[in-house]
């Protein structure tokens, strides 16, 4: 590896996942201030949620600083294939065209969401091997095996010529991860014996004291918990996480059920791991026709929606709604996840559902039938034991998360801690490691086709139309200013207690409505932007003493 | 008390509680089938939703049936003042027009809301001291005083010529709640020593074991906590916990701090306090101006807000948006409450937004700060233990909760036991207990002025509104059926990436609309109904293709 020149730096920033859960973006630049050259580590997505941004399906981070540095980018490398950490590829890489490295499980998951945005042909995606190594210009980098909750997990090792930065990506310590092989704890120490310059860690789980436990544990108890059920069984767990879906086919066949999967990602992942070779012991999976066929007590439904999702799977199942797959008195619903925090109030809505219907629900509270795939602060401990890194930096959680472990890695004397937040470059070397600049940073919104900045007016005017509704006004003038059709009035999003008191209303919207134009001078009559300026102000006076809401008030003037 | 008829009988019917947590109103019946007598206990609210009730502010039962035996209500009980026993009084009295009866504090409380209603002058409402008994036709009354989270919260002892039912409403076992008595003990085995028929009982803490732990124990903690604080302080707690409330009080003053309230209702409980007679040692508060004038180790402010209602208090502080308060590095925020299930994301939010101002959070993950008002298990044994019902029938909770505190019942040797859901017409006597009838019952939504069923237009329309946004089309058309004038095209919550894209798509969007009009029938342009279901199905067709989203159409056909 060439000598630094002396102007030479190595910085580390993050724009997504430092201060939030989800929407990891990190980026190492490398060379004198000003002509750094850049990878990107993961780009991942955050989801909408319906009362904070309605209509909108993802959230992805802002690139428009690494936009600037579009020439400099050398690669995209990723870590492993959750959301969080890929998501946004399909729509941020025509902004950034670097070319893009990950494992193979990885790769086939990136290559479907290429395809959906029709990019498949323009992205070189190169494929790296397990334990691979990638030479990039002042990077070098080794794919480094952990253990998480999907197949394979990587950290990696990125080698400059100011030292080497330890990027943990998502891990924990599963001394038994069914699928994929254990934590390369060999590796780590000799990249401790190297001497680590810095370690960009995962805080997820800081809170968590002792360690998460090994998904084999989880794998006992969910099939003796399956073994136990009579009726139908529907297990509902993230596909992405193999292992346990693999354990979800074997529970079935042990317990002489043919395993059904509902929903379309649980498709998509078991595809995308039977393509490299994984789950080849597991039993055949049957259409849900075919499972409708079947006695109650073969069968086992493998379902998406464990987060209440409304169009998910579980979700309709729950309202009785699912094409072809119904519960009843005397089945069982298992939950092989966790509440994901802020879903709380749609899972317990899925569990009434449920139990109205005479279902009977397990879930994490009672067995242990989901585990982590975060470290917890035992493991934490394990991993700085392990690396010895000069400097810490937490990533991967919200404020209190970094600021919780920058904590713990003091109490462990790590000589060095930063609490990064999104936007922050941040010098690891030479010299002691310091924050030296803000860059841009924020979110975009994935807005049906479109993206969109959180305070587009667009975003502002749903929140008013969601909360309080709309009210349209047409009125056609002639070349003389007088109205000669119209007023129409109409509303939407309003309601009254009776169809008389809505006809009340309406009429009185009109009053307004004309009472504002008459009152209008006869040069503001002649111009649109103000009789639709007086007409919005009166009318929206009305709406409000009418419904005690403030709604959006659209006037249309036709001039003929 | 007199004999009971051949035919009569003692039923229960909860109509809001039973299958969710808030929104309590539960019916107790006497006499023949035909002919039965009524008292509700409590009315209660429970709060609208952002993501699935938008522009909603409360949620209250259906009382549809009760209205229908409006002549038969003998009286409204209130157990205690919390919004979910009585918040629903305001809106659901005129259907009702039964005599409210309550004691002081929930009294006091109560006026407030039916003065705000303009119903002060016209609700009988009897105060009734604690320990107070109601004679109300077949029904005798005993309240009794017991523990819980907010000042005189009282089970009601209902006494009918069939037996005693033991109503709890909201209760723990608090030996020290620092205001008001301990719970009597004595009145509760003097019940049980007459025979106590049913209990209707409180589940919410069902799958919380051992016991809650006692007021007095958070007032030495959060003391110890504030004490220890430097810079500004403010502290969030629930209005209503007046105990809690004198805590800060007292801790401001024993740490040199002047209190001062922050948020309307925290004013509000305050006045409403001291209006019977609570309070009176602890230290003057202070308005906002002048706390505004003090060193910042001299002021501590109480605020509203702890679940991360974004119009509250708390939230505007976080934010840097209110007009007297700011806190800074240096200041602590300390939230002396629970998290509400489904408000993580709120309050998570809450914290970012004053971790990133630098100032420091103690929330009760830290220190024993906040204790709950309902029992856990070992809590709900004592009290079968002491009542010794021949029925248990839970409520407050949602199904989970019921059924397992059904299992506990029984656990506990409780003859008969029954998990009631709303608009379940139970039989308490003669006889065993029995499911007898269902009755209508469901949600109604505060919407603004106006209160509208959950499937109303209205309710579907915005949420379509806010995830679609809205297109509007005006056109004016001749009496020979030509168009004169427009189509005029406008969208609202709708975006595209630039300004040139966005004329674009309107242009689209406006030749959708005159092609659609163009290929109409003869006979189809004099309609108006045809022209704006043939314009509507056009630009909404286009307006998918340009968004990949369904907005709502609005078309608008003036005459000439």
């Amino acid at each position: 590896m060439k000598k630094p020149a002396t102007d030479d730096e190595l910085v580390f920033l993050p724009l997504g996942g430092s201060g939030e859960i989800g929407m990891n973006l990190n980026a190492y630049g490398y060379g004198p201030p000003d002509a750094r050259q850049w990878i990107i580590v993961d780009i991942g997505v955050t989801f909408g949620r319906e009362d904070s941004t309605p209509g909108v399906d993802l959230i992805l981070p802002d690139p428009t600083f690494l936009e600037g540095e579009r020439d400099n980018i050398i690669a995209i490398v990723l870590t492993h294939a959750h959301e969080d950490h890929i998501g946004a590829l399909g729509w941020l890489w025509p902004r950034l065209k670097a070319p893009v490295y990950a494992t193979p499980f990885t790769a086939a998951l990136v290559r479907e969401k290429l395809r959906e945005r029709g990019l498949l042909e323009k992205v070189p995606l190169t494929e790296i091997p397990l334990k691979g190594r990638l030479n990039l210009g002042p990077f070098e980098i080794d794919f480094v095996t952990l253990t998480h909750s999907i197949p394979e997990p990587n950290g990696l090792a990125i080698r400059t010529p100011l030292g080497l930065v330890w990027h943990t990506g998502d891990w924990k310590i599963d001394p038994d991860p069914l699928i994929g092989e254990t934590t390369d704890e060999a590796k780590l120490r000799e990249m401790a014996d190297e001497g680590i310059l810095a370690m960009v860690c995962d805080s997820t789980n800081v809170f968590v004291e002792g360690t998460t436990g090994s998904e084999s544990d989880v794998r006992r108890k969910l099939t003796e918990v399956i073994g136990k059920c009579t009726g139908r069984v529907a297990v509902t767990a993230f596909a992405s996480n193999v292992a346990r879906v693999e354990t979800a086919l074997f529970a079935a066949r042990a317990a002489g059920r043919t395993p059904c999967l509902v929903g379309r990602s649980m498709h998509r992942i078991y595809h995308a791991a039977k393509g490299i070779g994984l789950l080849q012991d597991a039993p055949e999976v049957i259409d849900e026709e075919e499972a409708g066929t079947l006695p109650d007590a073969n069968v086992l439904f493998l379902c998406t929606g464990s987060q209440g999702e409304p169009r998910a799977a579980l979700s309709r199942i729950a309202k009785g709604d699912h094409r072809n797959v119904s519960l009843r008195g005397g089945d069982t619903v298992i939950f092989s996840s966790r509440v994901i925090p802020g879903n709380e109030t749609a899972i317990h809505a899925l569990y009434e559902d449920f139990l109205s219907r005479g279902v009977e629900l397990i879930t994490a509270d009672d067995h242990f039938i989901h585990v982590s795939g975060h470290p917890a602060r035992d493991e934490l401990k394990q991993m700085y034991q392990w690396a010895r890194p000069r400097i810490a930096i937490p990533v991967h959680g919200e404020t209190r998360h970094i600021r919780e472990h920058v904590k713990l890695a003091q109490a462990l004397q790590i000589p060095e801690t930063i609490a990064p937040k999104n936007g922050d470059l941040i010098r690891l070397a030479p010299g002691p490691v310091a924050l030296i600049d803000e860059v841009p940073s924020g979110r975009l919104y994935v807005d049906g086709s479109v993206l969109v900045e959180p305070d587009d007016d667009a975003i502002r005017d749903r929140k008013r139309l969601g909360a309080d509704g709309a009210v349209n006004i047409a009125l056609a003038v002639n070349a003389k200013n007088a109205v000669v059709a119209g007023p129409n009035v109409s509303v939407r999003g309003l309601t009254m207690t009776d169809d008389e008191d809505m006809e009340l209303a309406l009429e009185e919207l009109e009053r307004s409505a004309e009472a504002a134009y008459a009152k209008l001078s006869h040069a503001d009559r002649s111009d649109d932007d103000a009789i639709e300026g007086a007409v919005m102000r009166a009318v929206r006076k009305s709406a409000e003493k009418l419904w005690r809401k403030r709604p959006l008030v659209d006037v249309s003037v036709l001039r003929l």
